[in-house]
């Protein structure tokens, strides 16, 4: 297998990348392509004793800024890395991409250099929010802050088989986002929604809550990319809140910081359920191409689980997957219309 | 001071509220007039001693159900506890009204007996979420699932007056919830909201996310009813996801039971910080009466906790101060056309 790294999409590009790269190679054994400027990553591999991994750099000459357009960095000679390595995987020179860089950027690239799965109306950036019984995959968590209900049924479709074949849940459960479970209740895309997903032959639950979420109660969850960014950005920073809080007491007193010490097995197990570096990144669903996109903050760790995910949905040809899948459904709706 | 209190609202009706009821009168020296079914709360304020306390029963026939419609429930001669207990308050025999019964069933009643504000478009039901600083006003969180840019302008003039008023809080900076904080980002909505709430002459600070929510960077979040139930919903889900898995974790062994032990005050710190019943209840802002919400499965702390939050607006005129302020906001908007 090979994937290819945008060497310089993290906050603290390109060290956590390069360093990924050497692990994942002696990890997985897998072939690892870092897209960058090879005059910096060049010492900094040499650095790392990597001679005999499978580690290849390929030349980028330029850096995707945060503050560029997402639409002026996929025009076609661009030479940032994002668009120098999704033209490698276009040009099968590789099986997957992943980015820690901007997502704008990355959909922006995707759409241009790769384009959409035949019938996709919207790709989507899916997640996975850790949960009371694992995992639960949330779609669309920013590539797209308007939606109509054909995306959002699209959604549906697309996560029921990342999470069948990424996280090997049977006859996912899928859940519409709104404001109470109640059939009715909803802003009126939830509610234009809901008979799709209805009539869609998913194993569709019904509307959905944070609690029914957080609580493992459903495996996929529709939602608008502005709906799903909100929650997401909301639950991290729950979690920060919570977590900070926590420790500042814990340090507070002689008698804390002794119950801290003692009960570090527990901080720790929690720290598992909570660590964005466990989940890696997030598959931009409906790009005709597996593109991973991870937290710009992403450190040596968190690119290692993003490049795990990329190489699962590689071996479970996500991509074909989601391909028939999409393909039957609109089969289906032309037999009924 | 008289508040008028649902004794037929909570999940547990009607002890927690009769239980209540006395405390606060003891409390605050109020006089609490309970309104439900006389036959089943004359005994049970029997049982507590309350003869010498200000507590007085209304009498209300029936009891509004979750499952009952809640314009229904609003009818003319309606004789549920709700619309007992607000026309109580229309008729001037109280100077607040308090209720854990269920939101739509509230607005509806109070929309039917109270009516707004003069010149407000859409009441907004505001509730404050615990920060790293204090708290944050956030409204909409659930009267009104679609809204057009000028209710949220008006839900910016509310809430910086609630904010003011009740939290004590000069000049409070009102955000607007989006999907990043680089103007320009949001759906539809919030990008038509912006301009008006950056010409508002309110303390705008542009758009927020989570982050600045729960890190207290913000005094007042502005958002629709359907964004905003998402986000409180979400924040309380991974709060009890947190909090359980860490109950569970400490409780594993010997060891991190006893660190759990010593470093009870640190959690005892943090509880304080995520009770939902120290909030106690959320005003229906824009609605020509004061009307507290609180949560269905408040107990008699929490109700206590919305007796005296109801309290603080009738001692701050919020009801004449957001009456003043809305006006204001009118005649700068005639003005300016």
């Amino acid at each position: 297998m090979r994937i290819i790294l945008d060497a310089m999409g993290s906050d603290n590009h390109p060290d956590p990348e390069v360093q990924a790269a050497v692990e994942a190679a002696r990890l997985f054994g897998d072939e690892i392509i870092l897209v960058g400027k090879e005059e910096v990553l060049r010492p900094k591999l040499a650095a790392l004793n990597a001679e005999n991994l499978p580690v290849r750099i390929v030349h980028a000459p330029e850096v995707l800024e945060m503050t560029d357009k997402p639409a002026r960095s996929a025009r076609r000679k661009a030479q940032n890395s994002m668009a120098v390595g999704m033209d490698l995987l276009k040009a099968g020179e590789g099986d997957a991409f992943v980015t820690a860089g901007n997502t704008g950027g990355a959909m922006a690239n995707a759409l241009f250099r790769l384009g959409r799965i035949r019938g996709v109306k919207r790709p989507a950036l899916a997640t996975r929010f850790p949960t009371r019984k694992g995992y639960c995959v949330v779609l669309d968590i920013g590539a797209n802050a308007e939606c109509k209900p054909e995306y959002l049924l699209q959604f549906g479709v697309m996560g029921s088989v990342y999470a069948e074949e990424v996280l090997g849940v049977k006859q996912p459960r899928v859940g519409l986002l709104s404001n109470g479970e109640e059939a009715g209740k909803g802003n009126d895309l939830v509610k234009a929604t809901y008979p799709l997903l209805e009539a869609s032959g998913l194993n569709f639950i019904g509307n959905v809550e944070g609690k029914e979420l957080f609580g493992g109660d459903v495996d996929v969850v529709v939602t608008d990319g502005f709906t799903g960014n909100v929650l997401l950005k909301a639950s991290e920073a729950v979690t920060k809140l919570i977590v900070d809080t926590l420790k500042a007491e814990l340090m507070a007193s002689p008698r804390t910081k002794l119950g801290a010490l003692l009960a570090k097995p527990a901080f720790d197990a929690l720290k598992g359920l909570l660590d964005p570096s466990e989940i890696g990144a997030a598959p931009l669903l409906g790009i005709d191409g597996l593109v991973f996109v991870g937290h710009g903050r992403s450190d040596a760790r968190a690119l290692v689980s993003a490049i795990r995910a990329a190489r699962q949905a590689v071996e479970n040809d996500l991509l074909g997957k989601l391909g028939t899948a999409i393909a039957e459904r609109l089969a289906t709706q032309a037999d009924k219309e």
